[in-house]
């Protein structure tokens, strides 16, 4: 039996596909650090688990296919937070930013059109992406400049009269880029005059370090019929297991567009809608606090990586992500190496190998994504181990 | 600012397009029975919210990307009672039926492949398909003779170098028919002959009626690697607002191709599959006193429709739908005018227009869908109504 073209040749998720190696090395008692998934250990706010266990339904019904009024009305007032104001009928929510980011482009392109993307980018684009039967265009950014953009007439080039809409992610994962003022004006003016959509993934939007402004870019009035914004409560109020997410724009046409993808799939789980609705209560301060802890591990990681001979990272400023560059040939292979061959004290680390991230053959090959979602303690060991690692990697370059 | 043509070119649910009208009835103070839409009034059993209430985690994490194993347990003992073995890594936990039917069409055909599916057929498939951009054939069946499927030569008519896979669901929405053995042997041996899946929507296993035999496509073990079977417990325990199916396949290569899908939107909803996973414990009892009420509400449906003047029904046999022939020019006018013109004390009556449940133009246009959702008493008298409205509406035929 055949299987289609588009599904035999997605890639394994670079982030999950070693896993069964990290398996083999726990059985043989080893212990692993897991650095290589963004699955933040901070406590999800009794809020949501105190809505859940209040519901008192007698029959577990369908919602609307728009995402239950509550929950819309607490996306709302969170964005007014931010200075944003989202209309009713502006905010569909999804099963997570995941189900956010394949309908938009669903919405947008048709079968082979293109979206520009800079990479390296979340590996999940690229199987959203071919789901959805789109071309990704990546806008190559690099390491040595801290993943920021390339100049206009760079990103022009790539422009085609199938381009439909620019993607990415702000604050960025993998790479925890937070773009300056100057890069939204100018993605602001290329899609202006280029008629592109701007899909803005901003489910990192809470954690920015170092007094850094954040710009949404649902701030941009004047391209607001072009914006779309993708959004989920998993890293925000450490929810991943909730799916909760949301597509919100100010194009209303785009929005009555959607609406039958959502009323297609019917609905999105109720009892995690009924969580997540509750969530609005939540104290200021749990950001602060968040965003605290999630700058300190920032600090020991990045200063442990930028002590070790021969890696290239410049300092992250958001998400809780860092891309490295390795000292070794083949990163993939050390990270697999150090799951089988290497330990300390029977510690050792697992991180995900980055080539999966990028879009262009051959980039990434030796980079590594860590994502720093482990207490300090945990972190400093790691970043220990991993020094260690490289010490004596027999296959360095 | 444009969209994609696919998704302009994708109707609106004939389910919910029409709610406004309802709405706007229910203001003015009227009643409606809903017959549009397959919301069960059952009581989803205690074991789930049980479950969900015990939840006792503080960290709302990812679960495993094929679902939880508790869960997938589950499944697996369900599909035991019927005599079908699925190994732990032949089931994928999916959001509902919806997204197991997309993964499955995905997995096995590319954009402009083609579905043979017999109409009128779940509305849903149509979105579904054209997400995937797959294109619908349809296989037209007829209100006379109960919806059951042509000659296997009528079949192969259809088949192109294109047809990738034969989609039906069985119990049948919106038909309630129930195929036979020897329809679904003619599936089996159309599949083998020109190399197509079977994608076997059984989510209303539990709903056969009058000592009807069910034969799943599950039990067909020569071609147990060409059957994809999408479930969901949505109908089953009146768990719609869940949102937990799977897709079971024999194919083991399969349903690792399918995983990267999986992978890809990360997991479902870990406290819904919580729920569900306790869903096993639920007694015999239930299934059986549930049959028997929907048993009851079909007859009360049935019986009305056939006494109508002008109406065509045969006798549905499954699931809680009936697609009936009105004596109307237009069934959505119709339809309309119930919501708009007509009531009997105040009560009128809500029901789909059947039209887009086929795929071919022109059909169904004097079809409704009913579903026997309500009550026995609220069903009696919204027969009434519907008796009354087609005696006095102006536009019969």
């Amino acid at each position: 039996m055949n299987f289609s073209q588009r599904i035999t040749s997605m890639q394994q998720s670079p982030i999950r596909k070693l896993v069964p190696y990290a398996e083999a090395a726990k059985k043989n008692g080893k212990k692993v650090y897991h650095l290589n998934i963004g699955q933040p250990d901070i406590k999800t706010p009794v809020e949501f688990f105190d809505a859940v266990k209040n519901f008192n339904e007698n029959v577990l019904a369908y919602s609307l296919s728009q995402g239950m009024p509550e929950l819309i009305n607490s996306f709302r007032k969170y964005y007014e937070k931010y200075g944003i104001h989202f209309d009713q009928d502006e905010i569909l929510i999804t099963n997570g930013g995941s189900e956010a980011l394949i309908f938009s482009l669903i919405a947008v392109c048709d079968y082979q059109d293109e979206v520009l993307i800079p990479e390296p980018f979340y590996t999940n684009y690229n199987g959203f992406s071919n789901m959805a039967g789109v071309k990704v265009v990546p806008i190559t950014t690099k390491a040595e400049n801290g993943f920021h953009l390339p100049e206009k007439t760079e990103l022009e080039k790539l422009i085609t009269t199938r381009t439909k809409a620019i993607l990415l992610s702000n604050p960025g994962n993998p790479t925890g880029t937070i773009y300056t003022k100057d890069e939204i004006y100018m993605l602001r003016d290329i899609a202006k005059e280029y008629n592109l959509f701007i899909i803005a993934d901003e489910v990192y939007r809470e954690f920015v370090y170092d007094g850094l402004e954040f710009t949404s870019f649902a701030h941009l009035d004047d391209i607001k019929d072009r914006v779309i914004i993708t959004d989920s409560i998993s890293k925000r109020y450490s929810a991943c297991g909730a799916r909760i997410g949301c597509i919100a724009s100010k194009n209303k046409d785009l929005m009555k567009q959607i609406l039958k993808l959502c009323q297609g799939r019917l609905c999105v789980p109720t009892i995690e809608q009924v969580g997540a609705a509750n969530l609005i209560n939540v104290k200021d301060e749990y950001f602060e606090e968040t965003n605290r802890e999630y700058s300190k591990r920032r600090d020991v990681v990045y200063e442990a990586l930028k002590n070790m001979d021969g890696v290239v990272c410049e300092k992250p400023h958001g998400a809780f992500y860092v891309i490295a560059k390795l000292p070794v040939k083949n990163a993939e292979d050390f990270v697999v190496w150090m799951l089988t061959d290497f330990d300390v004290n029977n510690d050792t680390v697992m991180m995900a190998p980055a080539e999966g991230f990028y879009g262009t053959e051959g980039l990434g090959k030796d980079e590594v994504r860590i994502s720093y979602c482990l207490n300090v303690e945990d972190l400093k060991n790691a970043m220990k181990i991993l020094d260690e690692a490289l010490k004596v990697y027999p296959d360095r370059k």
